[in-house]
């Protein structure tokens, strides 16, 4: 099943996406659906006018999450080939729901910064509240996937130690433009997709979310140690190599650049930057 | 004006504290309450039995911030007595909501964590929304202050390099009594307070606002740059010394250690430290 959330003349809703259109659902944005404990039922029975699929507008998938958890260092190959050690720990970073835009929306390009960059990520959404989740109850609370381009100002970033103030600058961020249930995709819960991100037309980034050092279950285990878990968060699962950052010299997005951020079985992020 | 969120049989209310007592207002906490233009006219003028304080169970003052941004190495003294440069940029982090408690409840003392500290903060309350902010709107965008223990499992914190982990365990951190408006204190958004941290009785940190390196309406400025800045959003303003982890030996809160984070004007947290 996938699901979206569409802007519609009377605010956001959430929809069923199928081969004829999609459905709208008696709920304002994914968010809110996934708050009910049968949101699968709910949103697999319902019954409606199927729209266009051209015609829908994506909004966040989930507009506000409760929280935006994302990994760094998470690509096997890409931290071996850097030369480092894998990782013992996740690093674990945030955003906030401001920063998120809809799957065709402008990444705004903040006059304050000159490096603002790429990540393409798989992205987890929750679907039950977990708490120091075993194997099972993780993989259970997996609603399913989406894709986030984890977009980074990186001189604001690498500014201080902590990156969160290059992570969350307003509406850089796209998360869509579906949430697909694991049952739809190659892997399950630790799905083995092809990811991949071109900017104006030429591959920047292009891996497998198997090569994960951490895999979706592991992190869920692992953030619902720390906190509580709820439906509509989400965990976005780190970048490859690939990053305008690393490049020599170094690239980053400029006004007009076009982004296409992908992941098999899941969709296409495709947005323009912008300056603000 | 001293706001609260009280807990009552219905659920959480907002609350305006007096000599009297308090007076439950219109609104189910004080995050709602500033969501409204008029909040503060709405909350002087409200009448209504005054109930005695003493009965008040304070959630936390917001107790779901849209955003929970915290400032690292901000006391000026303590920086240079470490033998560091005065920073040039704030080093911002997050919490969750997840991580908020009342001012009277338990610290969560996690298994998995063995190095539970203390950092007693000033922390600001937003009360407009603003993006890019001037100097003026800064200060108007400043409803209150109030207090922050921001607890800090040092163990997760510094696994990685970015502290997330070790900054939003569930049922950590303190956020309360009260906000209090600026013009109720010296200094008003730019306070000078005397703030301290007690662990059973014994002095752990003793400083003053005013020795903050970023100060409230600098900060407002500087989140804003980044992010909209909306009513309810807090922002922690830093610590000064004394934290245990930085003690010979260190020293950590273990079951039943009592905290008694205070500041001048606005109030005192009175938590205990209790094993999960």
């Amino acid at each position: 099943m996938k699901l979206a959330t569409v802007r519609t003349d009377e605010g956001t809703r959430a929809a069923r996406l199928t081969d004829d259109g999609h459905v709208l659902l008696d709920a304002p944005d994914v968010g809110a659906l996934l708050a009910r404990d049968d949101w699968a039922d709910v949103a697999a029975s319902a019954r409606g006018q199927a729209l266009p699929v051209a015609e829908a507008v994506f909004a966040p998938v989930v507009p506000r999450p409760g929280k935006i958890l994302c990994v760094g260092l998470n690509y096997r190959p890409h931290i071996l080939e850097m030369g480092r050690d894998l990782p013992e720990h996740p690093t674990l970073f945030a955003k906030f729901a401001d920063a998120l835009i809809g799957a065709r929306d402008d990444i705004l390009l903040p006059p304050e910064s000159s490096a603002v960059d790429w990540e393409a990520e798989l992205t987890v959404v929750i679907g039950r509240t977990v708490r120091r989740a075993t194997e099972e109850e993780a993989e259970r609370a997996i609603a399913g996937f989406t894709i986030m381009n984890d977009v980074s100002m990186r001189d604001w970033q690498f500014r201080t130690k902590e990156w969160l103030q290059g992570k969350t600058f307003d509406s850089s961020t796209p998360l869509g433009p579906v949430m697909v249930t694991p049952d739809e995709l190659p892997g399950g819960v630790r799905p083995a997709l092809s990811l991949g991100c071109r900017v104006d037309g030429e591959v920047m980034q292009k891996a497998n979310t198997s090569d994960l050092v951490f895999d979706p279950v592991t992190l869920v285990r692992y953030a619902s140690t720390i906190i509580t878990l709820r439906p509509g968060d989400v965990i976005a699962t780190g970048t490859p190599g690939g990053v305008g950052h690393a490049r020599k010299p170094p690239r980053y997005l400029t006004d007009g650049a076009t982004v296409v951020t992908e992941i098999e079985g899941i969709g296409r992020l495709e947005n323009t930057a912008r300056t603000a």
